[in-house]
């Protein structure tokens, strides 16, 4: 199996190692415009060798995993080389605009539009994990609309990286996910923001930082260039979220000033109860 | 050693497993308002027996492990009827009032304020851990007003269990807590609830939500009974970091509707330095 990835950071890295290990006959060619990922990907065995999307046409498999403003530049040119048989997925985290940017491409047919929910906030080869897709959901987007021998093809190999299948229409797709991630993201950059801005000239009292602090600005590790434009192309949904939760914040501190405890004591016994929502959610170990 | 564990709970009940491991012929009394957590704790092996107040003037150790505004109430009586060697610690988040609380008590030097920074969204004796204060941080506040060699006493145990000390003022603790801890809990709280009022009628949802996403509202599964006496406590530092707080997320926001996209990229990179600070807070692996 001719393997192409395009971006080969922790997405597109961690694919390439499951590949390599669930087909181990495959060759993986890495495509990046960053050359010392390339290089790291090569020493790292991510991939085998470099390649050039000229060659498109010639692979069975290609990943398109880079920030999603540089997605919706390349897709098109990318269907445009591929083969009759050459399956397409990406897995950015919109999916509307993309959708929409490939609707009268001629080789539609070839993509398949995926949102593997998965990652850690480290990036770059370097980051790449075996095993980082095992039993997380991926979300693809009008499937429909992929050939269905393609359609096998890329199932076949999600399944075999175990992960949960889940359809969803994009525009769909982008409401919720500013809920359940993207919203995520804002909280912790601004809550390390917060605490940086505040305590500067207090350096070591980070060291009263438990684990609970960690837990809640890890994200704020994440890559400002995957994130930009994720909140850019999810602008209206993100705007929506990021409404509501500064309102709810609002609330708890307008309860606050009044002394309402009582009021306090609801609003987190009702919350309590995300301990049975989040019971399915598989932890990433790293 | 005879030891006396008031509120056997996440952080009292992990004490008394520690202290079991660490002196064997230790024994172990359990003091709380709550019939079947004394009877949990009983069946776990935390405690040896249950206890009562009166009988304090034996003790050795008195560990009073209970909601702030509890303890707030209690501390006095308890040092009312402590011996002459007895040492009492606390484990609460807010240190000020207990502090000035027990500032005239004829026996203030058997009372060492501590806020072992150390625990999980868990809570309850079931919830108790061998090993929770490996590596974790003990602030010790006043410690100049503990009677030396209780002080001896304290510090070992402490050590033993392999928590690192810091001294601190009551206040200056307060103050820096506000915003490492308690911003962090009001923050995972309010997205869990927005997120749970946004999708309330999409319940499936979540299997869309990532680590991510747990890691963020994770915080929202802590007790309501332990944080809202924290918080009312803690009020004036919490409602000043709330506020810078909501600040940094309404410029968020407004630059989101102003696209400006290098500001969020910026916000964003400068937050990333974040990684550095956060290299020496050890994960609670639970």
């Amino acid at each position: 199996m001719k393997v192409y990835v395009i971006g080969i950071g922790l997405i597109g890295g961690s694919m390439a190692k499951d590949i390599k290990f669930l087909y181990p006959e495959s060759e993986i060619s890495g495509i990046d415009v960053d050359g010392d990922h390339l290089q790291q990907a090569k020493t790292l065995g991510l991939i085998d060798r470099q390649g050039t999307i000229d060659e498109l046409k010639e692979a069975d498999l290609v990943i398109v995993s880079i920030p999603v403003d540089a997605l919706l530049q390349l897709i098109p040119n990318v269907l445009d080389t591929v083969g009759e048989e050459t399956l397409v997925i990406d897995a950015g985290s919109t999916k509307a605009l993309v959708c929409q940017m490939v609707e009268k491409h001629p080789n539609r047919r070839n993509f398949m539009a995926c949102h593997p929910i998965a990652g850690t906030e480290f990036s770059g080869p370097s980051a790449a994990l075996r095993g980082l897709f095992e039993e997380k959901t991926n979300i693809i987007c009008e499937v429909e609309k992929t050939a269905f021998k393609l359609q096998e093809k890329g199932l076949k190999i999600f399944r075999k990286m175990g992960m949960r299948i889940r359809y969803m229409n994009p525009v769909a797709h982008d409401k919720h996910i500013a809920y359940v991630s993207h919203l995520s993201h804002i909280s912790s950059f601004m809550l390390g923001k917060t605490v940086i801005e505040k305590e500067k000239n207090e350096r070591d009292i980070f060291d009263m930082a438990g684990s609970g602090f960690e837990s809640t600005v890890r994200l704020a590790k994440s890559s400002p260039a995957m994130w930009t434009p994720i909140f850019k192309q999810n602008k209206n949904n993100v705007m929506e979220v990021l409404e509501a939760y500064i309102e709810n914040l609002q609330a708890f501190q307008s309860k606050l000033k009044k002394d309402d405890y009582e009021g306090i004591y609801n609003e987190m016994d009702n919350t309590n109860k995300i301990k049975e929502i989040l019971k399915g959610i598989p932890l990433n170990k790293t």
